[in-house]
């Protein structure tokens, strides 16, 4: 039975009495007693730089004194600031009484050599007993998701803390109180684009399908249809191009959230690199940890996806789903499944969404690669092929002039292969270039692709049956894409083409001879295209 | 339909055609085609210690060019070895054709400025592969547990992979043929002893409890009774001390497995630090990522256990699960659950293992602290007190003296018992010291505890509800235990005790009186004492 003493009745100070309930609350507040102990250090720069990890250095006896282990997370107070930083030891290079302090550490930090600060122990995040909550499949409310979003930011959590919590949510799958949670919190941990204007439009790709340029079609139509689109692109991880990679061999793409601000106000859209201001930060944390294994739990690929819609105040939304072999998405079913998800949660944050399921199994457009991708968009712009991108980017274009109400159900596809035949697109392209500091004029004879080139001509004839994504971005990114511009591989052929012994099939451009020699010999190891022989023929032999 | 075209009919060498079923094996086999391009650079001593991580700093653009990335793993291969490194980047601090390496790492691998080496593109190591599948709640087998081992003993896994592996052998539990091939991996990670004799006998207590030391007690006692245990213990991670901190302030702890071998085939016993040899080096390496998380789950548990007793090749084992408030397994069901996990895993090992469930709520002994459990443990093998500290150890001694047939079942007791009553325990305690290089004569008045002492003494008359293990050690580390051997607490009163105003509770020694006011000050803070007023009492008034 539970029984309350009342407070009077204590007598004790230095043993107190406390009550049965009192003892649930007492194991709760934990308190950290060795932060009584001062732990005051002199600041050694170490000249050299960690890579941009905030890691401090120092003395094993004297920090273990003090509690403080590898790996650590502590406070460094100076009477200005106070930082995060993780801990190293070191019994020969850093005395008692000193702090090691990496180059980049003390340049960030405007940390001086002999300045005195104080390392205080640092509670427990409290991150980690949500995290461990998650782990014991238990649903987070919202405080608890934007804590471990804030402590994360704020470098509290380690890389295997960090992971814990992304396996955890693989394995348990998120709520959806739980994912708005996180794309709120992943909003709120960067900057955010006030236009003051609606509606706003935005589409999103899921990646994995090389030459897949439809942003750099779209925004053009939408902003010559007079709306706002504020697109912000990433760059390439593992692909031979991002949009923000091909849209730079015509113009920047490196712009602050005013700047952004200023171009979309002039010309009503504007093609940028996410990463150029701080959009959603949290993200870029998160995606660093996912990414080496392949970890994509459904609620976090909304929340990083709406998440960076919301930052730029998107109100319309088009989200693209590849689905196929080698892509994200295996099959269509799990597609629909996503793509209904993406919805709801969209609904709940205020946005329209629509969704498109996509074929992603094959490349789409020719080129792949920065400059060869922005001569096949400027050939669309210019009311030409390559049909498919052509197609697909009007498709999206007229699902997000109906999404918004700006034409009629059924309306969307001829209105913006209108903007496109008339050349009202490419006018609004060439503004958003000149915007974004590039040369509007450019046309495709002024896009340089790499002067060392080699072709791939068929042994055999039959009929193309499969182009592999990754393949194709492999050879491209060994000829020195994205980096190298001009780099890439040319697609001569595409799915079910029929064709003949010596038909060129692609092309390899490099713009070190050295770079062709090695994407060459990788061929050797690599198998881009599958080919058939046709029925009719292999019947014959 | 599945049809199988013959190899005769290809015709393409550019171009294979495959028939569909090599399909799925061509998606099998990743190349690594970065591997074609040969990466050299020249070695750059960084002048830094990085704290035993083997970090290496590479140019930026150089190493993307590679398709190297910060956090990457890659091999650094010389004419004589091969050395997996982690990947920082820098622009300014390492010039193309540079490799920036870090004092410790240089000297560890004899790395000299200007050598020339070559960094090749790493694979994906295949534990991502089998990680993913524990993720995906499979099961894997011995080679998919084996090589995952191996490859975080190679440093080829991060610490977020690390943490993904974890934290789903935690949510999706391990199968018994999980945790026996992981215990064989753990064991085949290091170092093993043969003895070449049977029976070995060995004890693990789960820890938690503050002044458990009964590892120094029952050591003396089997060897005394004439059988093999080669006791190898650890140091604190957060107690105030472990059986090896306590041990060191008799004798040494630091040995070979060579010379623990020699140690005990001349002694019988022994007390020695595991940390000091090789023995099942993997554990350190995943303990190091549980730790922050306090993610135990319980077929690493049983795997870390039960790999390091086979690992001194232990034949017959006691394992003291403590139960109660405040340590690991929260009740007594929980308890006998683990405790039969224990048994079935340790059969199908080969291993003979004995369960004790154990209140694990209060200290064991009246000490906390190196010198202070020492002088509990000296003061039990001569015959004397505290009768807690005596009864668990002797029940210890007694059922393992009957699982390996030694005496009859039902007889241990009282064999173990007369071991000390007759001084043979701690004649044969004696003899380890010297074997371990201690002074086998040192009673308890040579061993010095803090000079600077504070006594607690109650305001309030009562009887003791509770005392807190985490609470006590707390006190007793900042005292300056473990690393200060003379530092801790004396627990003048157990639980249940009558204590009237003024009585001592417990005295707080120190080596520096800094050290003795910062616990005084935590006082304050920290609680360890619950009383309650007597029943009788708290109605009268």
């Amino acid at each position: 039975m539970v029984k309350k003493i009342s407070k009077e009745k204590k007598k004790g100070l230095e043993v107190p009495i406390p009550g049965e309930q009192e003892f649930v609350e007492r194991e709760m507040k934990k308190v950290d007693v060795w932060k009584l102990k001062k732990y005051i250090c002199k600041v050694k720069t170490l000249g050299i730089y960690a890579g941009g990890k905030n890691i401090i250095v120092l003395n094993t006896d004297e920090a273990e004194s003090h509690d403080i282990y590898a790996g650590y997370r502590t406070e460094i107070k100076t009477p200005k600031q106070t930082i995060i930083g993780i801990v190293d030891l070191s019994t020969t290079l850093i005395k008692p009484g000193e702090i090691g302090i990496y180059t980049d550490f003390a340049k960030e930090y405007h940390l001086k050599d002999g300045e005195v600060v104080e390392i205080v122990h640092m509670d427990r995040p409290a991150s980690i007993g949500y995290i461990r909550k998650k782990l014991d499949k238990e649903t987070l409310n919202e405080n608890e998701i934007r804590t471990i979003v804030q402590e994360i930011m704020e470098n509290k959590l380690s890389d295997a803390e960090t992971s814990a919590f992304i396996t955890a949510t693989y394995i348990n799958g998120m709520a959806d109180s739980e994912i708005i949670a996180l794309t709120n919190a992943t909003v709120a941990s960067g900057e955010s684009l006030n236009l003051g204007k609606k509606p706003i439009l935005d589409k999103h790709c899921i990646g994995g399908v090389a030459g897949n340029r439809t942003t750099m079609v779209v925004t053009p139509i939408i902003a010559a249809a007079g709306l706002y689109i504020p697109k912000t692109s990433s760059r390439a991880i593992t692909s031979a191009a991002g949009t923000a990679d091909t849209m730079e061999v015509l113009a920047n793409v490196t712009f602050s959230m005013e700047e952004l601000r200023e171009i979309v106000l002039k010309t009503k859209g504007a093609i940028v690199w996410g990463g150029g201001m701080k959009l959603a930060p949290v993200d870029d944390k998160l995606i660093r940890i996912r990414h080496p294994l392949s970890l994509d739990p459904e609620g976090m690929l909304l929340a990083s996806i709406l998440g960076k819609k919301r930052s730029v105040g998107a109100t319309h939304i088009i989200v693209d789903i590849p689905v196929g072999r080698g892509v994200k998405i295996p099959y269509y079913e799990k597609g629909i499944e996503l793509g209904k998800h993406f919805i709801r949660i969209g609904k709940q944050l205020g946005m329209k969404v629509e969704v498109l399921i996509t074929d992603g199994a094959e490349p789409v457009g020719n080129g792949i690669g920065p400059v060869l991708e922005c001569i096949d968009v400027l050939h669309v712009l210019n009311g030409k092929g390559p049909e498919d991108l052509r197609h697909k980017s009007i498709l999206m274009a007229g699902k997000l002039l109906e999404l918004c109400g700006k034409v009629e159900k059924g309306a969307g596809y001829s209105a913006a292969e209108n903007l496109i035949t008339s050349g009202k697109a490419l006018k609004k392209f060439q503004e958003i270039i000149e915007a974004q500091g590039g040369n509007p004029r450019a046309t495709v004879d002024d896009l340089p692709v790499g002067k060392y080139a080699y072709t791939v001509k068929s042994k055999v004839s039959g009929s193309i049956f499969h182009i592999d994504n990754h393949t194709i971005s492999k050879i491209a990114r060994i000829a020195g894409a994205p980096k190298s511009k001009g780099a890439g591989v040319l697609l001569h052929k595409t799915r079910g083409s029929r064709v003949e012994v010596g038909d060129s099939l692609f092309t390899i451009y490099a713009e070190k001879e050295e770079l062709l020699d090695y994407a060459i010999k990788a061929l050797e190891k690599l198998e881009p295209i599958e080919m058939r022989k046709m029925l009719l023929g292999s019947m014959i032999e």
